[in-house]
């Protein structure tokens, strides 16, 4: 029996390519990413999270659309849309980067890859990459072609990812690095393999290049996994906040700049390219910034499902802030999350609250990741 | 007992103003749009239907975003981004446009309210018309300034609609002409009042200019429309195929331009402005668009459901085209829908065929709208 309403499917909203094969295999919620439909749990949340923690799960991850920069000036692009520097990049590797706007706001937080010179895709979050890059493209003189090709990503994680891989692939995949890729077929079918994911666990991200053969590639790892418990599962919030693992839309928005992150890694103010985000970012870093995003433990009674609001975090019954994320980690045994709070003159740990309804409960802040697996 | 598995709420996707009223009222159903939830229906999509068809229903379409554009240059900004002429709009008036790319291609199809001099919003079907103009804006010379604000609409929609608004808000709403609007306080609450709305039925849209006050809104119109016997629904497939209103993502994207949907009515090549898609658009009018979107009849048992898929449509065993709406309508005692296939030479009607699984259904053009209410 369902807690919640049911999802609508209509032609608005896209199916994946491995739609049939997640209803085959019992999936009990979805939620929508990218405007296509995403498996959000199958058992339970709980039963998913550890047969990600302890063995191997598959996952729908087709809402991770990619964004393809073709063209001349494709590393010009990217250059000038990214605040990182991706001259390094080598083809064959994956890089994080963050997307930013005029004022420094963060537009989408993609994996690059880099197939051939000239040739990109940015392996988006939740938000429109590509009506994004074809506005700034559509006034400007770069020599690109921007589409989203038939490309949907499955993804294989958990501490037994690399067994079900060897056994589907061939054992060259234990020397892929990891953020690199690469292209292949399996069983005829075309692929790009990467070592990557958003689980804090090993595994790796399978981009399915023909959406005609979703559910055979789908089956093919099913069957490889069944010795190792593969169990169906999706993006895991318990498992991605124990890692310290961000999520568009969630713990990062528009109104969020790299600096309020704390990833001022991904920015290179000196580097040779120019960017959208330059002057901003640049009276950022000099002014400081005012938010900060941070690890909390929220003491108390264990929460018992994944919290669907922002909630607000007070200090000295001021509100400053709020939770973006927050769940019960059963390994850690707490409440954890994420939160986005005016930024401390220290790093000292205050008496911060969160007030639910009557209720006051203490909020520790803690370093991040409070996992780490790998 | 439900069909589908459940919707999940998360923090990545937001909460109507309305949210917590949909809930209490009894919402069976969700769909995304622009990253809001959005009910799909209560009692049954088919109670919901009669409701709006005879009597009047309630709508929580807070995903139906604005945005904002402001500034000296506004007027400029969306002549820029749409093929029409909006010259001539008057301050409280609205006007559906098409927005488009520099192919001609279409990424929105809002309706633009001017609420005074380089004062505008964008009323958006769900594609992320924020991020498309802040990408355009950011690399041209445009003095504006583009934001979501917090306004988020609900609808009114059935033929004793009015009886309810003037109820609600007084006498004069019935001098308020189709696809006008006016700026008031209900009970303080502050608001815009257009009539105009979804349905194909009498209905107004009330934009509610404060996302505290949701659930005030709500019971305000509830009440008043006990005695109209008022019901919470949803944008309704069944009314809006039937009035042949075309839905974005489903039976238009990217891949069309307003010639493919017979909607040179939207178009002003003429027009004084710039704008991004002129050339693109010029040589579509030349050389004639290959696509055509028509209103079909699919003979045969009733359909069930509203139909979840792009159902490919053939003429002599050759695939032509695709089915991009499709439900039975009940009034009309026929399956209707849209769709998209390549365009007629004469419009003579062919054999049509749609197959499903091992059976083939006839299909029979028709002239859109199927019904005309007003």
């Amino acid at each position: 029996m369902n807690k919640n309403p049911e999802i609508t499917f209509g032609t608005r909203i896209r199916k994946s390519p491995f739609f049939e094969s997640t209803i085959k295999w019992g999936v009990k919620g979805f939620t929508v990413y990218n405007k296509m439909y995403m498996p959000t749990y199958y058992k339970s949340y709980l039963d998913d999270y550890f047969s990600l923690a302890n063995d191997v799960t598959l996952w729908d991850v087709g809402g991770q659309r990619q964004v393809e920069i073709k063209g001349k000036d494709a590393e010009k692009f990217i250059e000038f849309i990214t605040p990182r520097d991706i001259s390094k990049c080598k083809i064959g590797q994956c890089m994080y980067i963050l997307l930013t706007e005029k004022n420094g706001g963060i537009v989408n937080d993609p994996i690059l890859l880099k197939l051939s010179n000239n040739h990109y895709w940015l392996s988006i979050a939740d938000s429109d990459v590509l009506l994004w890059c074809k506005g700034i493209a559509s006034s400007n003189n770069f020599d690109v072609n921007i589409t989203e090709p038939d490309v949907s990503p499955i993804a294989i994680q958990g501490p037994k990812a690399h067994l079900v891989m060897e056994k589907v692939v061939g054992t060259w995949i234990c020397d892929l690095k990891f953020f690199y890729f690469k292209e292949l077929e399996i069983n005829k079918i075309p692929v790009v393999v990467a070592r990557s994911g958003w689980s804090g666990e090993v595994g790796y991200e399978i981009y399915l290049k023909d959406g005609n053969l979703g559910n055979q590639l789908w089956e093919i790892f099913m069957k490889a996994g069944e010795e190792y418990k593969i169990a169906p599962a999706a993006p895991n919030q318990i498992c991605r906040i124990e890692c310290g693992m961000l999520s568009y839309g969630s713990d990062m928005t528009l109104d969020e700049n790299p600096y309020d992150l704390n990833y001022d890694k991904f920015v290179n103010l000196e580097k040779k390219a120019n960017f959208i985000s330059k002057k901003a970012l640049i009276e950022v870093k000099n002014t400081g910034s005012v938010k900060e995003l941070v690890g909390i433990e929220i003491l108390g009674e264990p929460f018992k499902d994944y919290v669907g609001d922002h909630l607000p975090m007070y200090l000295d019954n001021k509100p400053i802030g709020k939770i973006t994320s927050s769940v019960f980690s059963p390994r850690l045994n707490k409440n954890i999350g994420l939160a986005l709070i005016e930024r401390r003159k220290d790093n000292n740990n205050d008496d911060y609250l969160l007030k639910i309804n009557d209720k006051s409960l203490n909020i520790k802040i803690c370093e991040l990741p409070f996992l780490r697996n790998k």
